[in-house]
């Protein structure tokens, strides 16, 4: 009903600053800088916190405001985070333009969520979408976690925000098949088996084109330990490589990016330390969807301190994965392992890459425990796989490791992956004994894994420590449980530190 | 089961680092500025977007820290956000200690609550606790708020929520009694009956010690009002001072501290854009149980476009209102108003006081709709606080507005405060006017806000807009529907842009 009065568009769209890098890393968080007196901030009427839109030509993203109140920036000048600075891809001094953000359509999704509707199809890759980009803050992606928890994701929805996760990303495709993997679900240190379970496979004759993730909270992921062994930042070309040379690798899956939603989700999940299955689904099969593969092993570790604490919850999370995998055509074998205490005697990059080694080299000393499931992954993937029949998986797969066909195929992926390494070995170690004599009755994997950590793994490749007893050992007083290993003296005093005043982390009955 | 093994904390706790002030305003949110190559960092393994715990002495705060990977800082050095460095009182170039925050023991009952489980009473203590002191990160705010809209509050956890904000917060207790208090729950461009109602309700000898809130979505709150016509920014000595002298006081609550949770969990809500009706109600009742109040009037204005869209939400949410409130010995009233359209003829901080002035003046030309609400709602509180008897309220109250007795009271309060001033005029306007002939059947309370905002309002005082149509007027073609004024070209221009690409903002049949 109303009629346009005449425009100004030359002033009310003069809201151009000069960008300055600062050098900032916020992670993926895009952060500007502006001063508060600034004429955009009182024009637009920004306070700190706003989230705001923020355009380099055709260039755009959201972005955080802070805003300065010191001599850090000049006046007409306004800083950038790395991220945004990266994303926006402006040069110093260049011109940006800053205004209100619109609010997300895709929010609504979440909204109507809180208020218990469900996520039709459609509506999740919109949301997924902008969570890629960068478009949602801290508070949208913690509401939409927070609500999948709440009232847990069904069938429907997870098979909806698995194939969001996928399309948002790159996918790998193969010009063979079955395209077999393996997956682990969290929570058991030392439990390094896919170099070994890649190299048996791989041996078979079967195409296992295994990306890896490095640690998020735990004190290694197999990309971590794997570097310690070989060169793992392959890009895509390098990596079909060594796959169709071989028929198999095992790199870090970071310059390949597979399901980019999922590094979000997780780092806002562990933030709040919450474990939504259907988010657990989505993250674990839209990084396999997205690789291609057609046939997948689920260890599932199953203890007291491990991610899954009992039977019935493991069987119900694998037949969950099992019909979500379906849905995209993937075909799931879950295999439930023991999860009571660490597996091998090594936690930490450089340390599990001695067990792994020791395994396929078949020393006289090599952990029983790291063989036998690495045996029993390896089977049950060759039976998936096609290349064993239903029972002989096991027999095939611990006779090709035994007569050193595995250990071949291993030091070949490693060569054609940029070359064989030697694991380093760290300069500071330190004993923790057993104050009394006693059996031991409990490990607890998450505060060993703790100790692991705070000795500096995974960046301290040869920190973590060794583990001397396992569950049912009788030990004397001042017998040494583990060692501590790490490259400076102030994080082995930390480690040492936690350990003390943490003293029933190895616990007698 | 572990002996400590020889410790060496001067290792360990050698997390010292230079504090500097860097002048970056981040709200509340702490922000801790470190180099990537700090030794603190690379020892403590810290990452960008850790939470950390940061000491200067015994004064400790958890904040976000973000690495800086250009020259901002020298090594040895730390920066702090605003709000960091004055909850730290720390001093330029001070010692300040930075660690591994732990997680809040707090954040199980979040946890808990996602997964299902109701807030004990004693739980919800501890959670307003931390997240007041600032260990709440974003994320766990949202989540806390997510999860209290997925599964409302019941009375119970309203209750509990209440009185954990009244407790992190300063309370006032007042000699007499009753203390009479009015609310409006929000959403109502021009509703600015406080002070109005405030004068008349002194005038008749009922003591109103009124704490009123800055805009924080609106054009205008009653404090950025009332600060056009009179000092607003009072501690409670001398606001305490005023309340003696004239029975009432229309101050800014900033200056004391009541419910100081409820600032926190509305900017999250606001960025979420959800509106839970238990946070709405333990977000009210707990600044007026802080406040000391004894009897509380409530307008609830309804309408399409207002926050309360049906008579059957008004009222469930009145009794909801009621039953919380009993439970602290508040008596509540509520007033169901009409909410279809904006109140008076201005929206914004000066054209609102002037709306105010012209009614207790008693001028001819003074907005019918603003006079008769300040008189029902005064009227509610005189019958509340014994000073009319049932039915006799409105008249009462009616006589002393029109008698002058409410505007003597006015410039009697005005000059307790500091003295009374002038609304400023704007220099720029501009009419928005009525592209075609017809009759006026809808105006967009929300979009008429965003016009007056665009303007400047509320940081522009004279900022804002004067309504010259209400419901049910015939207008001509080029006939002003309303005139938009703004204190600089700029801000006009915005507001006109987004007035003309919103043209049925008042729309006809």
């Amino acid at each position: 009903m109303t009629q346009a009065a005449p425009l100004l568009p030359e002033t009310a769209r003069a809201n151009t600053l000069v960008a300055r890098r600062l050098g900032i890393d916020t992670r993926r968080e895009a952060v500007i800088f502006m001063r508060k007196d600034c004429h955009v901030c009182r024009s637009e009427g920004f306070t700190a916190h706003a989230r705001v839109r923020v355009a380099n030509g055709k260039n755009a993203i959201i972005a955080t405001l802070y805003q300065i109140t010191s001599e850090l920036l000049l006046p007409g000048e306004a800083g950038l985070s790395e991220s945004a600075w990266q994303t926006l891809s402006v040069e110093d001094g260049g011109p940006i333009t800053v205004s209100h953000a619109r609010p997300l359509d895709s929010m609504s999704t979440v909204r109507a969520r809180i208020y218990g509707n469900r996520v039709a199809e459609d509506d999740m890759q919109p949301v997924i979408d902008d969570i890629v980009a960068g478009r949602y803050s801290d508070i949208d992606i913690a509401a939409f976690i927070t609500v999948c928890a709440s009232l847990p994701l069904n069938d429907a929805e997870t098979v909806a925000l698995t194939r969001a996760m996928v399309n948002a990303g790159d996918t790998l495709h193969w010009p063979t098949s079955p395209i077999v993997d393996k997956h682990c679900i969290g929570g058991l240190p030392g439990n390094r088996t896919t170099p070994i379970v890649v190299a048996i496979v791989a041996a078979c004759g079967l195409t296992m084109p295994k990306t890896s993730s490095r640690a998020i909270t735990s004190p290694a992921g197999t990309a971590d330990t794997m570097e310690t062994l070989a060169p793992v930042a392959l890009d895509i070309v390098q990596m079909r490589r060594v796959v169709e040379r071989e028929g198999g690798c095992i790199v870090w899956g970071g310059a390949v990016r597979l399901s980019p939603a999922d590094d979000i989700l997780i780092r806002v999940e562990r933030a709040l330390d919450l474990d939504s299955e259907g988010q657990l689904v989505a993250s674990i099969l839209s990084k396999k969807v997205a690789a291609g593969s057609t046939h997948l092993v689920l260890d599932i570790p199953v203890g007291p301190t491990a991610k899954v604490r009992s039977d019935e919850s493991a069987k119900a999370l694998a037949s969950f994965l099992s019909r979500v995998g379906a849905a995209f055509g993937l075909e799931t074998r879950i295999v439930l392992t023991d999860g009571a205490q660490p597996v091998g005697t090594g936690i930490g990059p450089a340390l599990e890459a001695r067990d792994v080694l020791s395994v396929l080299q078949v020393s006289r000393n090599a952990p029983v425990d790291l063989r036998d499931r690495s045996v029993r992954l390896a089977g049950a993937l060759l039976e998936l796989g096609g290349a064993a029949s239903a029972g002989d998986g096991e027999a095939k797969a611990a006779k090709v490791l035994g007569d050193g066909r595995a250990w071949a195929k291993f030091r070949d992926i490693c060569e054609a992956q940029g070359g064989m390494r030697t694991p380093p070995e760290a300069a500071h170690r330190r004993p923790v004994l057993a104050a009394e004599a006693g059996t031991v009755t409990k490990i607890d994997n998450r505060r060993i894994a703790k100790v692991a950590k705070l000795a500096g793994a995974p960046d301290a490749k040869a920190a973590g420590l060794e583990m001397h007893v396992r569950l049912g050992d009788t030990v004397e007083a001042e017998q040494p449980l583990y060692t501590i290993h790490a490259e400076t003296p102030g994080e082995l005093a930390y480690a040492l530190e936690y350990a003390a005043t943490n003293g029933d982390i190895v616990g007698s009955g």
